[in-house]
């Protein structure tokens, strides 16, 4: 049977690329968009972005010679086509499915994925490294990095441009401009993309000759001079001035993404270039699928949908953490005109989308630019206003130096606010937030949280708001807020944990200590051993920082066995905090964290049962450790 | 007797200045410049970057009004003129001193120190928070940030201008720029900076508006608009077209930086505007002293001096480990010419200056960007080159989530250098690197060593340049490496420890586990506790992680009690995996370390005995805790 991808089915590498005719790319080109289509809209996963890359990606691949040529792809959105010009053809049905091709670029799944890509704004660093490299190793290969208009506006990246323009070497970086991040960008430099999308396009080197020599009395020598001077001036005879001339890249643009024919041409030229070169190439979010391209920021995340039909399936579950967080922010606000909201970039993601129809004034968005993010919300806070700075646990990471130099040294009290704490399924181990208890709770002033239900993080963002003695932070998961747990409930204090259930100091009970996620698994697991005749103490670890010693130590004392099971690695988290708090209590404390290494994708559930913190887990655990902590303890006594 | 700073004497807070002629200005200008020169003489300090804001200052505050005025220095190293123009000409003398003023700035010290700074680049964002919260709150004052030219190239400080440049609110950023970090600067930007700073100085808004009044006909109707529309233009007719214009800033400049009623003139003016302005001022590391003015870099931070023989006492001091990281990374890299270094704008301060006088093209200095240096050195890592990045502790916090996410999920043999691991002594808590252990240990595929003395640095880094499965990290302390501990030592093996000294396990002996500097303090305790009666046995835990769990449950599992001391914060540091490793054991494991609070300045010997981790203390504590927690052992085993 006929592929229903008859060029790309006969593409396992970039190089098979040069011999195709103009035709036959274009003819892949369409292949690759109906294989995203196809695919994504049964495995789910992004779309939008990477409709917008198919001609650019063909157009590198056809142009350049990888290996050894090096692409580095930023934050992996867009790098789908990439995929499947790599051989990846037969795989894709597996994306961002357990075991099968992570949804971004990992350097174990392909050798072409020659550099990992996750949080934004990283693939022009790496590529200049690559062509340092190269420099120092004697090697004659080109170096190009794609990276999108918001990325392109973090921080990092603007050091690597500065770096960059200075060396002075061949590297490429493609500006790959489609107007969003995910939802639309922000940040003054955007707007300057808009006056630079507004000059004419450039087209191909024929074109641009003839405007060269129509302007210019004898362009002989400077086409002679090759690119060592002015390729810009080459490609655009008018003086461009922009940004990125400015800071010593060639700047050309800028082009039509979807054009293969003028990218082509163009990147064939610049490959060539001894020179750090900037292409701008302007594409289309959603591009050949009408829907996407009408509401690209709609589309930019799927569910597996319908092609035919166009639509996404609503979906229809309980609420998620994030819901609860973006209602509760509102309720805030509107008591209290002090609060203003901050995210980097994400509004929807991190569910302030409703506070921001509410509140268009309140919030900050800063676009992808966590570091500054934080010193901001210092600087309101220090201003005397009330900030919430929302951002995910695996991008807080980014404002790391932030948090503790401008916030927690001067116990500002700004509120953190955590989404994707822990395991985060799907989007694998670029994205787990799986070291916030560690990073956060080693910095002094620090007040870290974390609810086990929709109920309790409403309440905890309360206690939050009043709490002014300096900075705070709280942690949730991705998805569903559980509603397993008893109602009851007692309120939030300072430090204090919650005795959900206490069974006493029987010698074949069991304590277990949860935070966020891990009460609901502790309840699990208890329910479980109930059944087999263990009785099981449960505490609710509200605080991660500082930890409520006196509960710790009380219910450690009254039982043989305590485990602490958090989602989190071990070293620096909960677990070694009780451990320590209660290390002259001569009892048995075992911990139950996502173990050192990183953690691949897959479903919240299958990961929660690889790292052995899912209720089946911890109950088999304790069945199974129960005996034996009470017996290792004895002999350990025996030889001293 | 009259001060022998006479204007300086009477001003006690900034408005204070309002009320001064220009001569009397010019005046306090010449009083704070020797205020800065007499005392940095006695106390050691910054010096050349203090003289060169002396100006700036006096026109900052005579122009602006603080309060309400908010005025946000970045870094610090350029702020002792803020200091004596608020009041605290009387304390300078205790400058850098234990209890005495910061060399940085700090909210606790002073309420117009109204925003901390340490580390370079948050002045920008800070400021913009101080703007944002005034408009929430519906004030009216004026905010400015003061920013050097190596800071605004920081990451953080191009978010924030991005973010500013939209915002259009009241900001003005003064641009600092005296062409020099502590080194002389780097990046594309730089050369642009130079290429600003060739165009003609903007002097007053007489001589501007008479060049205004020539060139465009009508000037009026522009003046009468105001800020609105064109201030550059205002002051600079021609277009400039500057890199701040296209991010949305008002560019006033270059002005000279020394040029006092210039300044006045200008800030007063910028002060109304509802827009955001950079003033480009060009100043002078040095300005006034002859010496500190032709070699600002040697000048830059000094120990005292006697001002009138203009000479620098000559430190000969025994070799400290920035020297020997310094001579052993040439060594290095004259065997393997793979081998390159990465600074952060510190060539010196990390010992490289001499590899950068070797190897001038092996040597990549990124400017203050810790962020794009990470990952750059992880490209280069990928690409095949052998990258040493040599980044302090404390910067390197700026780079955590690039060490994580670029470097150690891709398992890069990245070479990570740091020095200032521990208490740094004067710089205070914005600069103690006494984060490391947690913050990098925390990190899957990280190696982190620490070395007990010259020789084992050099081991170390022979053993780091050998190994290529991974990350790596080694931290040591700033100053000198100790020679007390036995010659006699053990090769460097992955994850082993080193028993310094066994003693056995009679009922009075103790073991003690240090790493790093805290080796030498286990030595010197020792020998205090011999006199005593009590014998210690000494291991030097060489690897902070992976420890070393064989070597710990032994040494643990032979002793009644063992005392773990790092120089580093508890939580997640190098004592909770001792704990962790040896929880079944049923012996006392106690913890030294820095408390969970920030630390003050002063000596290390000073802050190590306040944070309990000097000898002293160390004796101390097992003289007094050998016999309680023996004595808690037995009491806690009954009551259960």
């Amino acid at each position: 049977m006929e592929s229903p991808y008859p060029i790309l089915a006969n593409v396992s590498q970039p190089t098979d690329l040069h011999g195709l005719s103009p035709a036959q790319l274009r003819g892949l080109a369409d292949d690759v968009r109906k294989a995203i289509l196809d695919n994504v809209s049964r495995t789910g996963g992004h779309l939008s972005s990477n409709l917008g890359t198919v001609e650019l990606t063909v157009a590198l691949y056809g142009a350049y010679h990888v290996p050894p040529d090096v692409v580095v792809w930023d934050t992996g959105h867009q790098a789908y086509p990439h995929k499947l010009l790599t051989g990846r053809l037969d795989r894709i049905e597996t994306l961002r499915k357990f075991r099968g091709l992570s949804g971004f670029l990992r350097r174990e799944e392909h050798e072409l994925d020659v550099f990992g890509a996750g949080h934004a704004g990283t693939a022009v660093s790496a590529a200049l490294g690559f062509a340092a490299a190269r420099d120092r190793l004697g090697q004659a290969h080109s170096v190009v990095a794609v990276a999108g208009d918001a990325a392109i506006c973090s921080g990092m990246s603007w050091e690597a441009l500065n770096h960059g323009g200075e060396m002075g070497t061949n590297i490429t970086v493609v500006l790959n401009d489609n107007r969003m991040s995910i939802a639309p960008n922000v940040g003054a430099l955007t707007s300057y993309f808009t006056r630079l999308r507004s000059r004419p396009l450039v087209q191909d080197l024929a074109y641009r000759a003839k405007h060269v020599i129509k302007r210019i009395p004898g362009p002989a020598p400077r086409l002679a001079a090759g690119f060592r001077h002015g390729l810009t001036h080459y490609f655009a005879p008018e003086d461009t001035g922009t940004i990125f001339e400015e800071m010593g890249w060639e700047y050309i643009g800028p082009i039509d993404g979807h054009d293969l024919d003028a990218m082509l041409d163009i990147f064939r030229a610049v490959r060539e270039s001894p020179r750090p070169v900037l292409v701008h190439a302007l594409t289309v979010k959603g591009k050949g699928y009408d829907v996407a391209e009408a509401d690209s920021r709609k589309w930019h995340g799927v569910v597996p949908f319908d092609v035919q039909s166009q639509e996404l399936p609503v979906k229809a579950g309980p609420v998620a953490y994030t819901q609860v967080f973006g209602k509760t922010i509102v309720e805030l606000a509107e008591e209290d005109e002090n609060i203003v909201a901050i995210t980097a970039a994400m509004p929807d993601g991190t569910g302030l989308n409703g506070f921001q129809e509410r509140f268009p004034d309140r919030i900050h968005d800063v676009g992808i630019a966590e570091q500054h993010a934080v010193t901001f919300a210092a600087g309101l806070a220090a201003g005397g206003a009330k900030p919430f700075c929302a951002i995910y646990s695996t991008f807080l990471q980014r404002g790391f130096d932030q948090v503790l130099h401008d916030v927690c040294i001067q116990n500002l009290p700004v509120r953190f606010v955590m989404d994707r704490g822990g395991l985060v399924g799907d989007d694998g181990p670029t994205h787990h937030g799986v070291f916030d208890h560690s990073y956060l709770g080693l910095i002094p002033n620090l007040v870290l949280m974390s609810p086990r239900d929709a109920t309790e993080l409403r309440e905890m963002l309360r206690w939050m708001a009043d709490y002014d003695d300096g900075p705070t932070a709280i942690r949730y998961p991705r998805g569903a807020a559980s509603d397993v747990l008893p109602e009851s409930r007692t309120p939030i204090r300072m430090g204090r944990w919650e005795l959900l259930q206490d069974q006493g100091s029987l010698p074949r009970n069991v304590a277990l200590v949860g935070s966020g996620s891990t009460v609901a698994e502790a309840w699990e697991a208890a329910a479980m051993l109930e059944s087999q005749g263990i009785k099981a103490t449960i505490v609710n670890a509200r605080f991660i920082k500082p930890i409520d010693t006196e509960t710790a130590r009380d219910v450690v004392m009254r039982h043989h066995l305590t485990v602490v099971v958090e989602e989190n690695v071990r070293s620096g988290g909960l677990g070694q905090q009780v451990l320590d708090a209660c290390r002259d209590l001569g009892r048995s404390i075992e911990v139950l964290s996502v173990p050192d290494r990183f953690i691949e994708h897959g479903s919240q559930a299958q990961l929660r049962s690889i790292c052995g913190i899912g209720g089946a887990e911890i109950a088999e655990f304790v069945r199974t450790g129960l005996e034996s902590s009470v017996e290792s303890r004895h002999s350990t006594h025996k030889a001293l």
